[in-house]
């Protein structure tokens, strides 16, 4: 298992980190199988979606911000149970594919980290299978 | 592959099964790895999220109803259409990465079966992978 | 890494790819294990939901829609922001176990490919683990 750390800039921050995905991969010289990349967090999740368009992301937070609305009279007394649904929404893993030595990705997608209860400082978990 | 089985006490009811899924770690001798939690059920989901304060997943369960009514003027004749979009929401298995023999997860994260058209007995299965 | 295609029909279109997923077990000679389901599309995802009633699918497709509408003021020039969230909150993966060369599902689980700006030719990629 492996570690990266990530720094969110904002409350919700969709950060890329399929290069330091690559780099993992490369780390172990894996050449084909599987990489889970995990967070283990509570208010942050992780997704794969378009890396072109940075409007895309600013869309995707705008979004989830209108479904899961920060204040809604909620009953957690820490303020930021709508970080929570959004963590969940997006789900705590992706797996990735590699083949020859190389992350398997569509010509569009990168794998985001999604802060959700930013600014802070978070920590990414990688684990390859064969 | 090995089976648990929970009670779900309500139409939602989100149970924290963490230590189900160390105990078949710790039954079949895993040291490192990773373990996919799967839920073979259309109406009720698993997700990863916080286990020190009940009102999170209580503010989870409410918020998603509020997302997707009950009642919404479906077409599925048996009524439990909001069920089966929570269930693909949250999704039909996470992976959990085990090191050392232990599970890892974040300070705060649990593995929770998420209900959605309970009271029911349910099945989870795990399976091993290295 | 195997690829299947499929062909979808309209913007929205559930599609049972279980059928296939259980091909690729058979051509590969699987016996136990798991199989990654991958979609490396960016507004296209996949879901494991119920095969039974088709109002099912419809009725999700009609939810999904609802919580996010096509025409929103989204920044993406492309106008097909609702099909970029619609994709994360489905996700871009599932797992299935094999045991005894058959995939494990639920009595009324499929594996759908959730297409979300169609109609395209999309491609579905399968990677086996043990």
């Amino acid at each position: 298992m492996n570690e990266i750390t990530v720094q969110s800039k904002s409350r919700t921050d969709f950060i890329d980190i399929t290069s330091s995905v690559q780099q993992f991969a490369d780390g172990i010289g894996m050449k084909d199988g599987l990489i889970t990349v995990f967070v283990p967090h509570t208010t942050a999740g992780i997704t794969i979606n378009e890396n072109a368009d940075p409007d895309v992301p600013a869309d995707m937070e705008t979004v989830l911000d209108r479904m899961v609305p920060w204040s809604g009279g909620y009953r957690h007394s820490e303020g930021n149970t709508a970080a929570h649904v959004k963590a969940s929404l997006m789900g705590s893993s992706v797996q990735v594919i590699v083949k020859n030595s190389k992350l398997c990705l569509g010509t569009w997608q990168s794998v985001y980290f999604c802060e959700f209860d930013g600014p802070r400082t978070r920590k990414i978990w990688l684990k390859e299978s064969v």
